[in-house]
């Protein structure tokens, strides 16, 4: 059966939830057209993200892939264009691990692009009412690696993939500040980028960019 | 019948919806325990607005309320501490007025405070898991024209009354960019207020301060 | 001789330097025209800063006062409009007192506006090169209670008084992250509004205003 | 004789002033040490500048190479870690020509990291009182588009290169609002940028990373 595999990462450093689990979860053995939807937690961990995530590639062998994380401080669900070589870790990752300047996948290339419809998708979401743009950084955390990690292990296939940083949930916004967003209104918005994703074959031309 | 009333404005400036109207009309004719809520439209003109809240204070005789505006950029419910005594308009108002320095009421007062427990009502929406601060500007447009008309007019009665700034809903974020609220969540918000006003006699002592 | 008091205040918390301070004390002795400068410090304390607030007063005799703050997160030099009856610390001031939702005076108005030209002296600051704005809250914090006081101490006589917030130093920045201001930049656009603030009669009428 | 180039962009949109060509202009003609600064102006305009730049490699043959270009709405100074091989622009350039997801160089790889000294250059800045991080995107524009062009055509040789996002001058945050650094604050930033890159060897190690 075609398949599209969502994935959402467990909760991180003080949280109790995360708004990209939250985000997927209820979208997990749902439809898009004759499209089944996968939904999976993956480990807020260097050491085991990328081996969770091809265990995951193997098992469904999704045509579409959307890895999905938290952008803490981000007001919209953010399409990301970019993945880079390198990890960089603020703070321990949830084994404690901190990496510094040490490559995703050593002797890969600088970055990929995500292989998604990208600004198809922006515009899909926006069209919903649902505000949506293009990142061009996911980080140097676990979000950039996954995101790297997932388009290295897909390049030369015709398997498409990329990754969404989504705002943080109004709960978590109660302690930290900043700017939130409902979960149905994540839901709703990852299911518009799904269903966006697969009808999209080549994408919209229109500026999604930024001036720096 | 003990009665709440609501008021949020129009739309305004170049928009087709206004959150504060959206945030109460949902609660028109609820109930809050025995007492019923009335939520009620004001226009967004500095010469028709207090006349209009005036009508509606006339009218429904309320033993509390909440007027309620949109506050662009903010990504909380921001309870308003303080309304002052001037209007002073960056843009023209929907009749096309623009007061610079002029008095809300002449020879009133510099400011009144809300009568509302204000420190309760954060508390009571934060524990709903809905992000809600006290606010220390209600800016100098018709927001703080009808805050402090409404404290006016109810100054030296048993009313308690005050204001509510509310984010953009999504759909507004999409064109203007920043962080907003969905439209269930800031009913829910506002209900809450409601109640907790209601039911909070002596406001409780936690800081809602800002060091700037 | 005819004198302005500007003062500004020691550092507080974790910082050792004060912006406030460093913008004003170089201008202590300098002439504006004929009239002298004098710059003094205030302690970041609720229970000392308004006594010695008001032996600079007895002493000096100044024909006008200008209190400086730092206003940590702000981009430009802010003209505060008002200050209003209340404290509310959301920190211990440096003598370890926090008070809540306490007067600054007794019985004293909700709020006083500054009687300096506020738009005058924004426009000129301004015209030479210096970010600048009407700002609608000086916080609740010492801050505001050395406005507040200050207005209170003055209001009945010739004497005019306010409040500006200054950004914090670029120093301040590299710990603290935020937008900040050179100190050249703060000193020079103090001195700008001394100048106006001594030579404008009569505020422009220009909007200064905020939505909300 | 030893040479570092330092590149800054000519006016753009509406400015009269660009601040990253204030930021290197008084350094040209001076010396690092045995080093001499060349200081060039770049326009800005995807069709000129890397074929600008080229002639500039080829006259000076500098050991090293920082272009720089404004940041809007950045309160620090931010030395750009990646390249990406994308134009997208969400307005026309100098000279009218708003590429959208075009290639900056076709067939180049996805990205290029800078070659300079990254996180010794961040801590060298902020050591000496300037606020300086790393960032991860240098947008989509012509900064970006001058960014990878220059890494590009240096790639496999000994000459460092990179690129450095300067804030806004306080005259042109006067205008537009926002984050401001003043000129000064700017060349000593940029001399202790350069001098830090001429003197490191091998990159410190420690965090400049970001969650997202």
């Amino acid at each position: 059966m075609r398949t599209v595999l969502l994935t959402g990462f467990e909760p991180f450093d003080q949280d109790t939830i995360n708004p990209s689990w939250e985000a997927v979860r209820p979208l997990d053995g749902t439809l898009a057209g004759d499209v089944r939807i996968v939904a999976r937690q993956l480990p807020c961990a260097f050491a085991q993200a990328p081996e969770h995530l091809q265990q995951l590639l193997d098992e469904f062998e999704p045509e579409l892939v959307i890895a999905v994380g938290l952008g803490p401080g981000r007001a919209d669900i953010c399409i990301e264009r970019v993945a880079i070589n390198i990890n960089d870790a603020r703070i321990p990752d949830n084994l404690g691990y901190q990496p510094i300047d040490t490559p995703v996948v050593a002797h890969g290339p600088a970055a990929y692009f995500s292989t998604l419809p990208i600004k198809a998708m922006v515009r899909a979401i926006r069209v919903a009412g649902i505000p949506a743009s293009v990142s061009h950084t996911a980080g140097t955390f676990v979000c950039n690696q996954v995101f790297y990690y997932l388009q290295h292990a897909l390049a030369g296939t015709a398997v498409r993939s990329g990754f969404i940083h989504v705002p943080a949930l109004p709960q978590q916004a109660v302690q930290c500040g900043g700017p939130s967003m409902a979960q149905t209104t994540l839901v709703e918005g990852l299911r518009i980028a799904v269903i966006s994703a697969l009808n999209t074959t080549d994408d919209v031309l229109e500026s999604g960019g930024q001036i720096s």
